[in-house]
């Protein structure tokens, strides 16, 4: 009974003092915002990113959660929700503008040629621009295949790789830390196909697994590589961060089967768009097959509205600041993100109890100069005790 | 291997014979039509329904089959896909027309005070007048739950409905014949919280289930209530088909958990959205979570075109005919069906091999008139060999 009051006291001084903490770095983080020292407001900014900055404005340090902070509800998904992009879009005007009348794409099928028969032929050009033009993925010889958002196409990939007649599920694994939905994901419906694993660093069992490789990792920001390379180990990489404003494009990837979203890479999260580039067919007809089974294909409004966003992109990084392509996405991006983690840093170091890791910079073939990486979701490590993380979504608005 | 073969030519000849009657069928259809001595085009049809009629004019006998028939390639989902609304959609113009810009709608909440946080208030407020509007169900002391189509809710009706901790998962079962898709969309994951279990009506295991009650059937459209009474069951109700066009209204459902789509009540299956009307806030909260787990949410761009498209038909019942409302929905394609079931008949009497239902009629407290039930889908069965049946999915265009 002693020891168990010690240890509560000890619990309530530690949170005692993580609040504090946490209330000084706000107050230095805001301050430095108002004074401006170091912000682009005290800069001579250009035009484009004048309206942009506004979004660093309302910088909130959010604990884990992504709810209005309105005394009501607050709602933790976990989930980055990067809707600071807003201001960007709203400056780039009508061009973003989808009209979709009463009569348009009301039939289920999309493309019937297609084995992906509900992916749209514009998205799906689209998404192949984007990667030619940024050079983060190989899409040659890849079925792209649509889901409502990557987590449909992450299930749809465990259900596609998991032996359909084993005598037990395959083993899912992922480096820690990892992405906190992923245990969950994976068993929430006690599929007999796939069962998770846990940390692939202790990973010793025999057999098949599938390995869940994140890269810049969610929620450490680190470049990723496999962790466990054995016979029957089956790698799908989450590429959700892989663009230019997050972390240097050093390499177009050449995965089996690699899963992107525009929640992260423009900003549209309640689009629910995400797409996967597999490069054996056998596997894409199975994710094809997931996703009739679970949802009969993709919203098509909603792969209209991605597509008309990504050639926006890819216009305005082809031709910046012309009036008819706007500025450039990616630029105004990774501008953005560079000030965010320039406030953060400078506020955590007035600090005493939290840090930030360092990260090696790196060349960027896409922005043609050398880059740090700038995640859009970062933890707080708290040093003494070391399990307690603060998580910061950088990019919510 | 003389019984082989003397089973191989009675295949041939019965496929020869099934093929022979199609197109006798086929031929009766069209020449009906050609010579337009019943269908619209013969009657003095007004205005709004003379666009819609050329629908009917590509009706085809389909063979399970939605794909196009350009000889390249024929997809089966065994699904309909209500194009045939197109030509209604087409002549309502602008007024059914969703204009979203690129900043609008980014972030993953619709409405965070709502336990639904992905559903789109607007869609929401439109679902609950037109039940009102149609009657066909109570939605007072509901909780809306959207999904990307009502696949993805039945999915979550079966997540929501099985106990977590059980020895074994739950039996699902549904009446002879059932959707095709049920066995195959339950199954496919090996859940360890449900399983099928086939026909409800030789369903005798003892314990919880849950029973799938569709109505009008899918595929037979006969109206159906439930089969198993035992303690222990649970109902979900697909009420896809429970509207004005397909069948007489007779009254408010007042169900435990129900699901419709727009698919199938507005013909906008490319959008991928359905909802469910559920009674108990505790299994609504889980079906939540299922779609957080699945698919984070619903597409919002989806959610607001479902919800002008709503308000159009809900405006056009309310004052039809004028101008700014167009003609009433229901009652075009309430004609247009009874129109495709007349042609149907007649050509199938005129076949030898097929035989259609004969569906009793009701009042429609909608139409406020006595009303047959006039299916969406209808299977023919061939009464020498009744396993086997051709499908027509009579609002395909």
């Amino acid at each position: 009974m002693v020891n168990f009051l010690s240890i509560f006291t000890m619990r309530n001084l530690f949170f005692l003092s993580l609040a504090l903490n946490l209330s000084l770095i706000m107050r230095v983080f805001y301050e430095g915002e108002k004074h401006g020292p170091h912000g682009l407001s005290a800069r001579k900014a250009d035009s484009g990113l004048e309206k942009a900055a506004h979004a660093t404005q309302r910088t909130l340090v959010s604990l884990s959660s992504s709810g209005q902070d309105d005394g009501e509800k607050l709602i933790n998904l976990d989930h980055g929700d990067p809707t600071m992009y807003e201001s960007y879009w709203q400056q780039m005007g009508e061009k973003t503008t989808v009209v979709i009348p009463g009569w348009q794409s009301m039939s289920y099928f999309s493309d019937v040629k297609n084995p992906c028969w509900f992916l749209e032929p514009e998205f799906a050009k689209q998404v192949v621009r984007l990667h030619n033009l940024v050079g983060n993925a190989v899409t040659e010889g890849r079925q792209i295949v649509v889901g409502t958002g990557s987590s449909q196409l992450f299930l749809a990939a465990l259900y596609a790789l998991a032996p359909k007649d084993a005598s037990e599920p395959i083993s899912v694994i992922s480096a820690a830390p990892f992405y906190s939905s992923y245990p969950s994901m994976t068993d929430y419906l006690k599929s007999g196909l796939y069962k998770w694993a846990g940390d692939a660093r202790s990973f010793d069992k025999e057999g098949p697994y599938i390995e869940l490789v994140t890269s810049p990792n969610n929620p450490d920001g680190f470049v990723r590589h496999s962790m466990v390379n054995r016979t029957g180990g089956i790698l799908v990489h989450d590429l959700a961060y892989y663009w230019p404003q997050y972390t240097p494009i050093s390499s177009a990837t050449d995965h089996d089967l690699t899963l992107f979203t525009v929640s992260k890479s423009t900003g549209h999260a309640g689009t629910r768009i995400g797409w996967a580039l597999v490069k054996d067919p056998e596997v894409a007809k199975k994710m094809i097959k997931f996703i009739e089974l679970s949802t009969i294909g993709v919203s098509r409004d909603s792969q209209l509205r991605a597509a008309r966003i990504l050639e926006v992109i890819i216009n305005s990084s082809q031709n910046p600041g012309r009036p008819e392509s706007g500025e450039s996405f990616f630029k105004i991006s990774h501008h953005l993100m560079a000030e965010r983690w320039q406030l953060l840093r400078e506020a955590v170091n007035r600090g005493r109890f939290f840090s930030l890791p360092e990260f090696q910079q790196g060349f960027c073939q896409f922005l043609n100069q050398v880059s740090q990486p700038q995640p859009g979701k970062q933890k707080f490590t708290e040093p003494l005790i070391k399990s307690c993380h603060l998580y910061n979504y950088l990019c919510n608005a």
